[in-house]
């Protein structure tokens, strides 16, 4: 917070003060929004679309570090993963909640921050900010949101509906956000032992993944537009390896996955390099990348092929043949979800 | 957690164990809830209503102390008062998502008390556990609540809608829960210094209110037996003053409270007594009550008199009447709001 000469504290402004400072900043722009900020609860005119309701919490020093995260991308990125799960449902979000946890070091500038990028993004995907909670907090700072969609129901798209011989499709490229973490958590140790100024520059890429995603909004025009219906979606936010496995599971089947296949952009690709890592690893196992995942039918397949923003990466087997990643070899090794478990160990 | 013999870390379950068997102990119980745990979202069939959305987050040290509070209670009092805002908005409350951060001195077991806690208020109001996220938490415990209900669009009520000679009206007694943990921390206090046990008997009623709160649902469905509909209403979280006074500001008029009015049961005046505390200070501002304050034209008033769950303790004036207690000799005092601005220079 360098960039914050002035100094508020939140006790100043108190409870009142603080709910109607931000709530002076929210515009509703969803006809869906029939009441935001201001009362018990929020109003919501589902317009007769069934609704989808996702949530998610942000713990300082789990899921991120201020010490290179800004509030503003902080407050942008937390937003974003929880519509990136409602486009996953094949619905498109409308409404978000945001529940904070505050300890006094922050200063009333620092929550506009943090209030700026959300609502930088709620403006960007067409969003309502309409509720939320604002709380002391003993610890760091806590970010809970609550993401609120709609669809019609013969539009939503669930993890349990792949069926065998469905070519699973990924859209962007994997592991640049698990890269971006790399870099930064390389610069800050050195600025810890040596003072240095981190060196960021040709990162820039992998560090946008990584700090201020997007959620693949086009990504669900695009296939409407194709007219592809996916069998089954999921975003992936532990990583390609622990998502392909969800849909599996779910389906009832088993999954194969082509190594060559999984796409990875040049700069993630020459950072893992540098830092001796598997590139394909990190695109398997890296997560935050909030891309989409989904299976489509074989008939579907002269539709999305060639289509840059999307990689047939493999495809549904029967259970029996379990999770399996096939080298550029043809050998097979079982796939498994790293993600969540080794983070929880380390923590 | 003396009375858990077993310890099985998390890290041991890992994150689909856990969600697996945290899904197998819920069971939808609302047609509206079209599918609960295990996608990317939740998906609700608003079947024709508008849908209420309110979140609440609850922090350890901040909201409550594993130290007198056990997990069970906890998790009931999670879901409680988020459903009370939802009767606050006089609809019925449907779905529940929890988010919860956890520190790894929580084994498996910890999480299953939380859970049972959750699950029994869900069973106790008809409520279903739609979804959720768990993560890593380095310091304490963090519970984020976000609850959904639904009514039709004339039935909602909100803060400004109360008008000039309006009465105001409290269900049940105030200061309980607030005299409930004073009498924890004492004891806390008590036992650290001396391991002298908790001397906890016959303070029975306002431990409950402290530490199992209950939503006010027989409220509003008494309400809607009487034919009385509150022309504003807001849930008492921080306090008798502060609610009344939001109701005021909401509205745009003032609001004047009778001291003798304030409904305060017998254990919970001998107790702030036995403390030297000002029983009415405790009712007007010590918080976490969960009744129902609402206003109702004074042509209901034949209606709710004489109903021991309600007692009128005021009426709405002009704005500029501003917020006024009068007390038992006629003098009048500015109403403050305190709960929340002292709660956050505290911490």
């Amino acid at each position: 917070m360098s960039d914050t000469p002035s100094r508020t504290e939140l006790s100043a402004l108190g409870e009142f003060g603080l709910i109607e400072r931000i709530a002076s900043r929210v515009q509703l722009q969803q006809p869906s929004s029939v009441k935001g900020i201001g009362d018990d609860a929020a109003v919501i005119d589902p317009q007769g679309l069934h609704q989808v309701v996702t949530t998610d919490m942000l713990l300082e020093g789990v899921h991120f570090d201020l010490g290179y995260a800004s509030l503003r991308h902080l407050g942008y990125k937390a937003v974003v993963v929880n519509l990136s799960d409602v486009y996953a449902m094949n619905a498109e979000p409308r409404q978000v909640t945001v529940a904070l946890g505050l300890s006094n070091r922050f200063p009333v500038e620092a929550v506009d921050e943090l209030y700026e990028g959300m609502l930088l993004a709620c403006k960007n995907y067409g969003v309502d900010l309409v509720g939320g909670d604002t709380s002391s907090s003993r610890s760091g700072l806590v970010i809970g949101i609550t993401a609120i969609g709609a669809a019609k129901p013969g539009d939503l798209v669930f993890r349990n509906g792949a069926k065998e011989n469905d070519l699973l499709v990924v859209s962007g490229d994997l592991g640049g956000a698990y890269m971006g973490l790399q870099v930064l958590e390389r610069e800050k140790a050195v600025f810890t032992q040596t003072g240095a100024q981190p060196e960021l520059t040709g990162h820039e890429y992998i560090l946008e993944r990584q700090l201020k995603p997007e959620a693949r909004q086009d990504i669900i025009a695009l296939l409407r537009k194709m007219e592809v219906r996916p069998t089954s979606m999921i975003d992936i936010s532990d990583g390609l390896a622990s998502e392909a496995i969800h849909i599996a599971l779910s389906s009832g089947l088993g999954v194969k996955i082509y190594d060559e296949k999984i796409p990875i952009d040049p700069a993630t690709y020459q950072t893992a390099r540098d830092f001796n890592l598997d590139p394909t690893t990190c695109a398997l196992n890296g997560g935050e990348d909030y891309e989409l995942l989904f299976t489509i039918a074989q008939a579907d397949y002269e539709r999305v092929k060639g289509n840059p923003s999307l990689t047939v990466v493999g495809h549904m087997t029967d259970k029996a043949s379990g999770h399996q990643l096939v080298d550029k070899q043809g050998g097979q090794h079982e796939l498994r979800a790293q993600g969540w478990d080794a983070f929880l160990k380390k923590s």
